[in-house]
């Protein structure tokens, strides 16, 4: 198809689509003359998930280089791969110092992770804001968040098992990674709306 | 305290703050002559949730006008609260059609929620995305994730039991509702890391 007919299937308009191919975002198509390529499924399956990272994760065009270049140069370990994924969507708050709270909740669950990881820094800066913003937020309840998200994280690590080849197990840490969380958000609200209806 | 502390207490740039007061956002300090005003502690407080809100759960300031719409005059009810708290986040995707899988999932698990809401609206629109990008994502998981939002949605709902009065529930739904996505997002991050360390 032609790049207008891309547009078309994808909903995004063609001044993005060159944006994409100028930033080696979009692979090229295959020229049919001068002026012209030819675009195929692959790259709709791309503009999709660059829409999807930008639109819906919020991730930025750094965030969806390093998931492009993750996806066609897949890292060898899982632990490399699962740093590449948590690396598309920065860490906000990176800088902090890990408080003593976030190093206790995470000991006491039994965690063993990198002791002052981005997003062990991530965690204390989130949890400071929030109690500097006026929220009343007990340690107590930071405990039961923690076990829900580890439920989380163990479905997150079931998906990459339910993939068919390790090309697949890259894609479904990587996209897991950074379009779930809006999923997830979507979720709990839901979720509170049914919780709040019932007490 | 004088605007420039006012700066220094809370790390916020002067012009911001001259930028809070003119929105409406920051209330007035009290005028100590034509030029200078006096500021307290409710100023740092309401700095610190201005910051918090924009830094950290990424509201724009038509959120962070709500936010504080909200905490000068509450509503009445725990239904428009929640309504409130959930309109600070805007939902992305909010104008795509429930689908039926999304309607399937709410009736399986029993979840008494608005049919078209905007959140359920989302829910479809990211669920779509994400898979539209490539990631495989198996009904059974999208569950199994319902089960731990809910396991979350429990304690956002707990947290308005612990607050002290109704004026300390209205911050506690409108501030958890914003402020704590990033904290279960860091949460999601770190567990992922404890639980593939495990496996």
């Amino acid at each position: 198809m032609r790049i207008s007919q891309l547009a078309e299937r994808t909903d995004v308009p063609v001044h993005t689509l060159k944006y994409y191919l100028r930033e080696g975002l979009l692979m090229p198509g295959v020229a049919t003359s001068r002026t012209r390529a030819e675009y195929d499924e692959d790259h709709v399956r791309r503009v999709h998930l660059l829409r999807a990272l930008v639109e819906h994760a919020g991730v930025g065009i750094d965030g969806a280089r390093r998931v492009v270049a993750a996806l066609e140069d897949p890292p060898g370990t899982r632990a490399e791969l699962l740093g590449v994924a948590q690396r598309t969507v920065p860490a906000t708050g990176g800088d902090a110092e890990v408080s003593d709270e976030v190093r206790e909740l995470v000991a006491d669950l039994g965690w063993t992770v990198e002791p002052d990881g981005p997003w062990m820094r991530s965690l204390t800066a989130t949890v400071g804001a929030a109690r500097a913003a006026g929220l009343h937020l007990e340690h107590r309840r930071l405990v039961e968040y923690a076990h829900a998200a580890r439920d989380v994280a163990e479905v997150d690590l079931d998906l990459t098992e339910d993939a068919e080849d390790a090309a697949a197990a890259v894609r479904t840490v990587v996209l897991g990674t950074a379009l779930l969380d809006p999923v997830l958000i979507a979720l709990r609200r839901v979720a509170q709306e049914a919780v709040s209806r019932e007490r």
